[in-house]
């Protein structure tokens, strides 16, 4: 190769990174170095930062700076609404919506016989304390419409069932603006299946 | 914002790549945060040494590790045969085309007066010293055909004429597989007032 090995070593490990080639990487890199040190180093340092200092929440498990997360800790946010996800990814894709102003438990996974992901890898020891501390937990089920999502939630709910907990799943069906004839037969055979009642006063 | 302030931080500092929004940014460091320390700690490093061991080649101002880069030292290549370019980028391109053998050299941008370049800002007092120690030079000029890049050619041209270099530049047409009547004025009018011979031996 005609590059130097530092070059190269960087496009590299750029392109690691999800959805990043050779190609784009080499972009990066050509970019970083056309800019003044200062900047390399600021996004060195954001990199370290994420090694050092970012811890996961006691309470959640949410990728935090602070023992307890930004979240678990407003008081803003209805501490007895606990919607259960995944991962972090869902926790953004929900605050998106806007629509949401309880806490949230991250799992860290599904059970997952097939992967060796069993209960005991999940982040429930932590949940099941939360529960058994709140008086009348809501959990919000906002887990992925899988046989594993769907697998977690009944051993959840077998497990929880003891607690004057109430349990809830995030409602499946036709996405919005979909059309009926391109949407799968599972989702759509489902969404008539749990059909609701029409009502005028949530109609946008 | 309801996430830890590295992890914005973080985020700020991927978008700044090019091509890359807050939300492709947000899905490289979900990424990086699920991987191990160290693949974290090896991006790092791979942007301190840009930082740190990354220095131009005395000779031809490319990228390197090394005083003299791997091209200039190379003995398979023509060392009399200099192609100059604007930035590394277009060494890699004419790199990645495997049909030049010869050196570079990188003169860090084109004659431009409206962006306060003049031809002492770029890389050729080193230019001429080279030529100046190489007996019968050959110099290739494949700079953007822009009014710039035609400006710096024509100026280097002027500038080295007492030499005995031969000047030529990469030639200009219709690209392969293209379409001539999708093919700008410019470009196809060029292309007819500077017809080659054709030449059988050439043809592939």
């Amino acid at each position: 190769m005609y590059l130097s090995s530092v070059l190269e070593n960087a496009v590299n490990e750029f392109s690691r990174l999800p959805g990043v080639g050779k190609k784009t990487a080499f972009r990066f890199v050509l970019h970083l170095l056309k800019q003044e040190e200062g900047r390399r180093k600021a996004l060195m340092d954001s990199i370290r930062d994420l090694n050092e200092k970012i811890i996961s929440c006691e309470r959640c498990h949410m990728a935090a700076d602070t023992p307890i997360c930004a979240i678990c800790l407003s008081n803003t946010r209805n501490q007895h609404q606990i919607c259960i996800v995944e991962s972090l990814k869902d926790v953004i894709a929900i605050e998106n919506t806007n629509q949401y102003h309880g806490v949230y438990h991250i799992l860290g996974g599904v059970i997952s016989p097939i992967d060796g992901v069993g209960p005991d890898d999940l982040n429930i020891e932590s949940l099941e304390k939360r529960i058994r501390e709140s008086e009348k937990a809501e959990l919000i089920m906002a887990l992925n419409p899988t046989i594993e999502g769907d697998t977690t939630i009944y051993y959840l709910s077998q497990r929880f069932k003891s607690y004057p907990t109430t349990i809830s799943t995030i409602s499946r069906g036709v996405a919005f603006g979909a059309e009926l004839d391109y949407t799968d037969e599972l989702t759509l055979g489902r969404s008539i299946l749990s059909r609701l009642p029409y009502d005028m006063s949530i109609k946008k």
